[in-house]
């Protein structure tokens, strides 16, 4: 199978490192920064290309891994070809995106990638949708030969996938950034918080996180709750944060569901 | 050393115990319901008792591990002895509030205790704190029996680091919860999510979590998160919340940073 990648950030870079792995090589690169796909194509071995228009006529798969806004007019540069699979790696894209193509599909890894951090692809899920059973089928045959954890997912049920992780990845990883951030302006290292933060996590593989919360706003404390706001009131974004994350909490606390208010 | 133990909640159990495994015994449990404090005092061989005047004349160690707000009712009745020390386990409480009670102290456990989950001692972070230098030494010598990873920290100190804690620890196990809520109304199990979980808390271990954000909102990619805006729409609380940490998120990123605007 030849395959052309259309990008060169994190998803490209560890996805095209995946493909090789499973002796599926990426034989074109092109990125809208070429010095970019330059970059990814000497690592991976493949050809860059300038221009979308020179993907070769014999490449069976083209994997669009560029950022979700660019993904359309991508598309539209990519010649439909009968025998040829168009794919993106969008969590938030639908697949009726690439409707030009005559078969298309998706390859959405639920992971988050920094292109310096190596990680196993294979420990990847790989969320799979195909525009009709015989792309599908061989999308998910050519998943299987990445990672252990491959499962077919509907457009649909992606985007909430994806907002999901957002929640659990993207928004934990911003308040990891804040708790580092605060701690700099203190004598004490965040290091003294890695255990904590290892155990919060270390909970919710046999439990269900709500059951393990813990904390002021789950105990309704509102005085030491009002102590941290105090403290915050020069940081009005924290501030604001802090108040609304609490006030979830609160409300998803089984004790604020008690019909004797 | 004879200890008595007001509280029998996660923070007073877990203290309890690795007090027992250092080789001091509490002696004396008490909580405001008592039948709390009968269970407590059960599991870890101690005498429950059912007023704080109950405490002997012998206790030279007295730790509170009440709620926040209960606290300086709780050390009130205390009868302030001069050869008796009297801690609380508080992040948020100032050194002062035992103010009447010529020594005193602090001992914080940062770390996040479920009753039903065990977890080693050890590595929990004490932090200690002593009204004066000689029970302060006490105080340490006790918490390093206790944990290999004890620190000073003032109460100003202590407090940002609870701030701080609340948004690594706390906050980051809620917004597990909104996902694992979320999953629950698709056909794709919130198990997909693990992998990706583990490896956000694994790149902090050696990143700054500044430098590893991903996301929409760090890529500014308003396309995804104004989608992701519009299936949330029929929530409320999770759509205010997702608007705010990106906007944190947005703010946080070194793009906007960038003097030309």
């Amino acid at each position: 199978m030849k395959i052309a990648m259309l990008g060169a950030g994190n998803v490209a870079t560890h996805l095209s490192k995946a493909l090789i792995n499973a002796g599926n090589p990426v034989a074109q690169v092109w990125s809208r920064d070429h010095n970019h796909a330059i970059e990814l194509a000497l690592q991976i071995g493949a050809n860059s290309i300038v221009d979308i228009a020179d993907i070769t006529e014999d490449v069976d798969l083209v994997i669009i891994a560029v950022k979700d806004d660019a993904m359309s007019v991508v598309s539209a540069q990519i010649l439909p070809q009968n025998s040829r699979i168009v794919v993106h790696t969008s969590g938030s894209t639908d697949i009726d995106l690439l409707n030009a193509h005559p078969k298309s599909g998706v390859l959405y890894p639920l992971q988050t990638f920094s292109k310096e951090i190596d990680l196993d692809f294979n420990e990847v899920p790989l969320c799979v949708e195909g525009s009709d059973a015989d792309t599908q089928n061989m999308l998910l045959n050519l998943a299987n030969q990445l990672s252990n954890k491959t499962q077919i997912v509907s457009s649909a049920e992606r985007i909430k996938l994806h907002i999901s992780a957002v929640f659990a990845c993207n928004f934990t990883n911003h308040l990891y950034a804040i708790a580092h951030d605060l701690m700099l302006e203190s004598a004490v290292s965040f290091e003294l918080l890695k255990p904590l933060i290892m155990e919060t996590v270390n909970k919710i593989n046999n439990h269900d996180p709500k059951s393990v919360q813990t904390g002021p706003a789950i105990r309704n404390d509102t005085s030491t709750m009002n102590k941290h706001l105090k403290i915050l009131e020069s940081k009005p974004d924290l501030h604001d944060l802090y108040r609304l994350i609490s006030q979830s909490i609160v409300k998803m606390s089984p004790i604020s569901e008690c019909p004797a208010k």
